[in-house]
């Protein structure tokens, strides 16, 4: 047997029915806020994604030559594709730009829990214009988001990498080291931290300023305690403009970093606390990255949710709930009566309904099977009486209950038990 | 300026929402038939592919080795991967299995018109059985996708591998030979085939009993003319079938061979012939193919749609129309509406309307001309007067007129005028 590759994954009808529902739930939002879809090509000139991420995400990359002797990389991520059409085609649109996309991100990880090899990501980006309004409708978004995949246990956590970020490269003059800081604060690893300025004689004073910021996690109130700075202020209008949107159950937590140099401003995730050491299910937050690629700089705020893992969050809570896969299957009860159930089957068909027919020429007890495994909701039996009366035998698969129905009438009796 | 690879495209939200109207409109069609979504893998072990299609597939394949020195391949088609799925996973579910796909592809070709190296595919499989019904189940949802994606001019060509290839396999008995005759009749070049029959000295009696069989296309009845065989018998069962399912306007095509070697039986393809030198939009018939991956062997029944094409053919035929991409903007007429504005557009959108609202801190005049040209149906001016008497001022962004609303009846207003 040829297996599939390692780290990914099949999925079957029953689970796509739950995944595109989630992933529609979240579509709807997305045009609801007034954001267009945009679709990029799978794999891109490797250095796309080096040019954004650095040279250590080759090894976390699918990298392949193509004929034209041209690296090429299936992307670990898709941000970098949208502002790359944005620079080579969109720069000239009105602004602010609101593009989002759903699509499959590819990474040489091992796999585990909650991590695959090709992964699914739905992510916006707003280009165009930086202020707490616009930080505040991608954040709005982003929740809107989470809630219309029926998530109900989840954390949005607010920061701004000004902050620490401004304090370390004021204070540490190197470079290497100021970044290494931040990545220590990223991973939370003060341990580390506290090793390493003690090595290099970092007055104690500054590891306790940092420390302090980065555990500054909770209500938006807690800023009232910082001196204030234009960043504690910026913070505080995108917490007013999420109150009128209705989103109330922020917080603030100073101690995001994330890795990437090319954050600006304002940086959020979203956790599903359920989901234990896999629980960040979303990241964004204010960036420039257009001149990485060749254009004017542009001000952005976006963010990427990880489809898979508000999946698992979400089943995690409750069952996902999707449609009966058949509103009704056909069976006819005998041979002379096949060809009036393929006519039976195709009006109930155009009439909008989920509709099947018995293709084995199974016996009728064996058709009732299938009905009852395939989910039918209710069965139409065609029988040799009933046909010469024109009508059939409707079959409530939950109840059992059957009654004789006229052909003209079945499609409309099984819609109005289906409301 | 980084490119995006060559062959490759972008969309952006325009041409997206025309895609996805065109690819939900099958999708519903595939729901309505039974049909039950899969997803599977955007690579596999390349030998998936070669099993499938022979080595000739490398050359057109974007083949890498991963990490652990695997040879893997972008998938060219995802038949094979359903398959595969079928054979690890689902061979033990109730018959008959009914799938479908909706995906990429990745073929090295040259890019030209209507050919891409990264295309899109809308496929079925219907395995377990093969009898006229389930072919015919198959063709009736092939043609009701096309015509669901709009399409009016499309061309249903239905033919039987199994006259033109047990007559040649019958007469000439090196199966080189014959494997080459099918491959010219499939490319319908008849001059090539001649001069081989010559060189080879295969009697010029079978040259004409190939050619006038290949050359059999029209009405069903053109069949009344051969003598009758299993094979003949068999489609017009099919086209019976098709009528009772309403599709009438379908062709038999005897020069149907398609190139490859695990077709059994009904072949069709469906051509847009506005397209020109490209305008097959979908190709399929019955097939064995699992024994191949390691399986039980088991009679199935498929095709995939090119979706580009598709999307090609209906815009040359009448623009493809898709909903609005905004519903309301709302604007400030200034500072002191902002926050406002804010409530106002997430009232909107919680009442199911693509709304959105000024963030870049425009003057009336300038986000007037935004909202026209992001496509928004109607404004809604937030001004001071207004705002105290809790009204607003909507203005139809058709005809210009403009009426004062009180806010809380905004959204109900403009629902009714989408109607």
């Amino acid at each position: 047997m040829i297996q599939r590759p390692r780290g990914t994954r099949d999925f079957g009808p029953a689970e796509m029915a739950k995944r595109r529902r989630i992933e529609q739930a979240m579509r709807d939002v997305c045009a609801r806020y007034g954001f267009g879809e945009v679709v990029t090509p799978t794999f891109e000139h490797s250095e796309l994604f080096t040019a954004r991420s650095g040279q250590g995400i080759v090894d976390e990359m699918y990298v392949f030559r193509d004929k034209g002797d041209r690296e090429m990389a299936l992307r670990p991520e898709i941000t970098a594709s949208v502002i790359r059409f944005y620079v080579n085609e969109l720069s000239t649109m009105p602004k602010p730009l609101k593009l989002y996309y759903v699509g499959n991100c590819f990474r040489y990880e091992n796999p585990q829990s909650g991590r695959f090899r090709e992964f699914f990501q739905l992510g916006a980006e707003l280009i165009g214009a930086k202020n707490p309004e616009t930080d505040a409708e991608v954040i709005a978004l982003a929740v809107n988001c989470i809630r219309a995949a029926g998530l109900e246990n989840f954390v949005v956590r607010i920061g701004h990498i000004g902050i620490l970020k401004s304090l370390v490269h004021a204070e540490i003059k190197d470079p290497q080291v100021a970044a290494e800081v931040l990545r220590m604060i990223d991973k939370e690893d003060f341990d580390a931290m506290g090793d390493m300025f003690d090595a290099k004689a970092i007055p104690r004073k500054l590891f306790d300023r940092i420390t302090s910021l980065a555990e500054i996690k909770g209500e938006v109130e807690l800023l009232n305690n910082l001196e204030p700075s234009e960043a504690t202020e910026y913070l505080k209008e995108i917490f007013d403009v999420l109150a009128v949107y209705g989103i109330e159950d922020c917080q603030v937590d100073l101690g995001i970093v994330r890795g990437l140099d090319y954050y600006t401003g304002m940086v959020f995730e979203i956790d599903a606390p359920r989901l234990g050491a896999e629980k960040q299910i979303l990241g964004g937050g204010s960036y420039t990255l257009s001149e990485l690629f060749g254009g004017e700089p542009v001000f952005s705020t976006g963010f990427a949710i990880g489809i898979d893992r508000v999946v698992l969050a979400s089943e995690a809570e409750r069952p996902i709930e999707a449609p009966p896969a058949l509103d009704a299957y056909v069976i006819p009860a005998g041979d002379d009566m096949r060809k009036y159930s393929f006519g039976m089957v195709s009006r109930l068909r155009s009439q909008g309904l989920k509709a099947d027919v018995d293709l084995m020429r199974r016996t009728l007890s064996k058709n009732l099977k299938y009905a009852a495994s395939a989910g039918a909701r209710f069965a139409v039996i065609v029988g040799k009486e009933e046909m010469s009366k024109r009508s059939v035998v409707l079959r409530d698969m939950k109840s059992g209950e059957q009654r004789t129905v006229l052909a003209d009438e079945v499609g409309a009796e099984i819609s109005k038990s289906l409301k």
